[in-house]
């Protein structure tokens, strides 16, 4: 293990946080709030402790996957015990454990809350609890990348164990330009939604922060009926539009700032969330036909939840607990499997569940013709053997982990179903589940340990779940 | 397609059922019933169409993994036809979707009912409605091999396609020796529980169906409150006790005929069921102390459910679907789960489980030293690639089909997680499950489209679902 590489690297993680955190500070000073020693306790502990490490002298830069799990896993378990402090200290969320909750769902972009009334909360720490799902979309080691002076191949590894998706892949040869362009798309995406939202009538603070929660697809709103508290169309259909823009593969944008539209119009797993997105909405909207709504009423609720749900952003603009059965089975799928891969969005990935079917459909027929040599297609290439191999243990180890952290969460007597989908939509970077923390519950019904424990499955689903196991396995920390 | 095999061999499945309604009926005529008409009706079509397909020339009798998969899946299915026609014609299930849903129910060892009084039933359909549990649980064609002069190799795609776990191994060198092998050591266990259970005071009657569905790891019962009806904690612990030994791999009793005992203490499946059954009660006791049990009491209860669950025969002797959370959880983890391969029980199997997880810790040790050579071991033997391979394809359609079944069965307006459990101990043979359909419920909630719909996910279960994958591929049926 390259340990001065690695601390090297959590130091430059601790001073953008610190730079991050000033953002909160200023809102609280336009809105002359008592928030300066919330933000400056964490701004200042992290730059004692981060720049000494950011300017450790480095001999050897090599990294290898093992520190590229290390390293990722380590920055977002960091950013989240700094990042709860201000909640803390601003007594907005007094208790240490469900600040870390609340922080831990902000960046992994989950959007789960612990809290029953976001509206009295301080303007300060809204715009900081809505702020880190904007931070967590993109991811802070990418934002590294994008800033760092170009550098060793070795960096790849750390852009591999942040990024979802079963491959990762340069836009251009230099990642360091990769990381830079996907910023850059972000933040005009961003800028774009605000201007859309601000024209529809909401406040420019509101619209801000939306933007940051519909951008890194989290989910957690200032309202306590979350986009319903609008009441506006409008508002729904922008962000429900937006929501499946940044759960969208951003190569796929880079693709059309290009001109490359027919390698767009080609992609597989494009047109697979499309039908995904589009059925999905077209069968609950005639499913909640039988609760009396008219066709229109439906399409307009179906349409924004299912985006929300795919997207894995988790705002709702009814209460879909209450839909019926067909409804809320939909939307558990959807949970399940969230967004494409290299996007802000959460879930299993669209393009894992293809590749997934198209390898299981060819070992059935290889039942059927032992001997015949079948050859499985993905995006116009050949399917390799190593991503089919890794989707496959993904998302084995997936289910067990679910079944693993319902079976745990069951110790506290919430009922096990509410437990099972608490867990999905964690693990999924969702937020609302279905019951005791659908869309008008929350996650005040667990204890600290299920909190704890649910911190650290929505990680494991932001970051991949492997750089999480891999943190704590004792094979990491052999030498060799 | 070797047509004329599959017509002979299905032929010879029909005459032999057949012959095993004429048990049921003599029961009829013992109790005096009016049943005659009730068995001879499906017994005569049975042997009109069946006789003159087992009579069909041979020229050609190899058999490849095609015919191998559709003679299992269209001898269950068709068994099931003609075995739900008692049923109608009694009267006692006049419905026939109703009484193919019981049938399937049977044959595949599931326990599953439509009845919520199955104490007015006639004797001579009490009878056969428990006696399918004991063809079921070895199998069909498995007594066909038993009784077959010994034939082609060709005969043990036929065997592979019954007989549950991730591989099948031949005790002797012959197949057909094997099958009588196995099928003996069924008999004599079957007889001892009989004894025992007639010995603890139970009528010879229900001594005989109660071991029976024992036996197959059914779970079908002669009384509505299955057997806590007999209030007897020896009747209890017998059960359990003989639930466990059915749901053992059939080869270790095999090995310890041949005084083998080495071999057994070794087997790595056996010692992970023992360990997963003694957790899993000590765990649930533990957890039922809470609702104000005694230790003993609370073992009683816990050890019974845990091992008719994880025989996956769903006897119950309390209502376990007012056990807290945790106890719940686990008894759906022990649903997934199931028994050991090669046993009458269902599940995944643990041989399977162990392979997942031993194949997903090798993969993550790959990620660490991706230029390392990892073997995996698995009872003493290096696992096989084809074996390993064949275990995740199973576990990911698995995954897939009980999602889908879940989505399908939600268009009934049941709870979304009744339908998931629903789903779960159907496709896992187990019975009943938690919610509208636990311990006290029963499977008339679901429409007929649903009962067929579970019909089929029972078959899927029982043959380890790639013969019904099969059968309705289109690929199967193409010429070549």
């Amino acid at each position: 293990m390259n340990y001065k590489m690695v601390m090297n690297i959590i130091g430059k993680v601790m001073v953008i946080e610190a730079v991050l955190l000033f953002f909160p500070l200023f809102v609280g000073v336009i809105y002359k709030e008592d928030s300066l020693v919330a933000f400056l306790v964490p701004i200042l502990a992290l730059l004692v402790l981060g720049v000494p490490l950011s300017l450790i002298r480095l001999n050897d830069r090599t990294i290898y996957a093992r520190e590229g799990f290390v390293i990722v896993a380590l920055s977002w378990i960091i950013m989240s015990l700094f990042g709860a402090i201000p909640f803390v200290i601003s007594a907005n969320i007094p208790n240490y454990v469900d600040a870390l909750f609340e922080t831990v769902s902000g960046f992994t972009t989950t959007g789960s809350s612990i809290l029953s009334d976001v509206e009295s909360l301080d303007k300060s720490i809204q715009f900081w609890r809505l702020f880190t799902h904007w931070v967590g979309g993109m991811g802070v080691l990418v934002f590294v990348l994008a800033i760092l002076p170009a550098s060793d191949s070795g960096i790849m590894h750390v852009f591999r164990a942040e990024a979802p998706g079963p491959s990762v892949g340069k836009l251009v040869s230099k990642l360091t330009f990769t990381a830079r362009i996907l910023y850059g798309i972000y933040m005009v995406l961003t800028v774009i939604e605000i201007v859309l939202l601000a024209c529809g009538g909401m406040s420019l603070f509101e619209s801000v922060v939306h933007t940051f929660s519909t951008a890194g697809t989290g989910g957690f709103g200032t309202r306590n009926n979350s986009v319903a508290g609008f009441n506006s169309v409008y508002v729904e259909m922008v962000i429900a539009v937006f929501m499946l823009l940044f759960s969208t593969n951003f190569n796929l944008f880079y693709l059309i700032l290009i001109g490359n539209f027919s390698k767009v119009l080609r992609n597989e797993e494009l047109r697979t969330y499309f039908i995904i997105v589009v059925v999905a909405t077209l069968t609950i909207a005639v499913n909640l036909l039988s609760t009396g709504l008219k066709f229109w009423e439906a399409m307009r609720y179906s349409f924004f939840q299912v985006s929300s749900i795919s997207s894995t952003t988790g705002f709702s603009s009814a209460d879909f607990n209450q839909w019926p059965a067909f409804s809320k089975a939909v939307i558990l799928f959807l949970t399940v499997v969230g967004s494409m891969a290299g996007s802000t969005g959460g879930g299993i990935k669209v393009s894992r569940l293809i590749i997934l079917v198209k390898s299981s459909r060819k070992d059935v027929k290889k039942m059927l013709h032992p001997r015949s040599v079948i050859t499985t297609k993905f995006e116009g290439q050949p399917l390799e053997r190593s991503v089919e191999r890794g989707v496959r243990t993904y998302f084995i180890v997936w289910v067990m982990i679910v079944v693993l952290t319902t079976l745990l969460l069951s110790l506290d007597y919430n009922e096990v179903f509410t437990n099972f989908s608490a867990t999905l939509a964690c693990i999924g970077n969702v937020g609302p589940g279905l019951n005791a923390v659908g869309p008008l519950g929350n996650y005040s019904i667990y204890s600290p340990y299920s909190k704890i424990l649910l911190s650290f499955i929505m990680l494991a689903g932001r970051l991949e779940i492997f750089p999480m196991i891999i943190l704590f396995s004792s094979n990491t920390w052999k030498k060799g």
